[in-house]
């Protein structure tokens, strides 16, 4: 699934790098070019970390539900993989390598990826 | 057995919450506590930073083959994703539910993944 | 002439934990809370790490003159010191202790300072 | 002598560049390149956000007083200010000029100021 998700979603990313500006937040990131893209990165890795302090901050338990602040967080993750996926598009990297990157490191999938490829 | 890279990783980084914390580099991350996993979310992102610029920078390209530049910033990522998954692994979340909500946000891969569930 | 700035802006601050949230920017930022706060810590990081990237890129040399380039590095971190002082003061510290810090471990106006206090 | 903490620690910043990168944590800093200063801003940034957490987190407060978690945050920050001014200093630019910045944006040490000047 990991692979079908990043897959799609990584063609998703190439075709809008010739998409009219106007016509998508990620066609507009673009346009406002590298910088633009990697504050984003910055951003959500910051918003990543203080979500995780949350999960365990009695002060934020009183607000919201464990439930609610372990999704707010698991979706600042996806904000972070997400815009990290448009730095390695706008660079010319297919974000699947990634995960090619992860499973050599941890040996995992070995076998049936190679077939995959 | 899953050919899922995520899924798998997810399973890794759940089993060694419970091993000794010498036995590994991840089992060391979860005995030194939240904060120093996310340190290192911290860290990777700002070397996904720095390693997207190099990708773009003559005086880097200078040393490195432009595919090497590529290399190096895929491998940021990887670790910024790793880290990240250590850190939601830590806060009793799948990492998988990242790749869920990437794949509803984007609208990919929704029947294929629906069949998975 | 530091400690006269710091110490000015430090009790701006301090004053401004308790204006209306309309009337300015930092009230605004008490007002979100220290999450807010830290996040334009985060940010204003960031764009120090880019700007200062941007003083050595050629790209960045063809748009804007050199000092121009330098002037934007050093407004990115005051933008990054001034945040940094507002997370302090919303922690109830004085943000002088930063200075009183840099001078001790530094060695720096040792014996002049120690009058002042 | 100057009274300033900036200004004389600017200098010393400014002399360390040529000196032998085995000679000081400076110099080896510089020698290591930008890159590896901007880490290092990096880096503090996230430790000033999660030192910032801990003063108001019930399970730090368990293991340290107040006054530390409130020191150990003011530590963090003077990290922060100290390799953003050796990343100016690599970029010719003078440390001090972000207070003349602070300065002139915020309307303090007005006078005073442009009497030192």
């Amino acid at each position: 699934m990991s692979r079908d998700v990043v897959a799609e979603l990584a063609t998703v990313l190439r075709e809008r790098r010739s998409a009219d500006p106007e016509s998508s937040y990620v066609a507009g990131l673009y346009a406002a070019g590298l910088n633009k893209i990697l504050e984003k990165v910055g951003e959500e890795s910051t918003e990543v970390i203080l979500a995780a302090r949350d999960v365990r901050d009695p002060g934020a338990q009183a607000q919201k539900s464990a439930q609610e602040l372990r999704d707010a967080l698991a979706n600042e993750v996806a904000d972070l993989w997400f815009h990290s996926m448009v730095a390695l598009t706008e660079c010319d990297i297919n974000p699947q390598q990634v995960l090619d990157i992860l499973a050599e490191r941890f040996g995992v999938s070995g076998i049936e990826e190679k077939r995959h490829r």
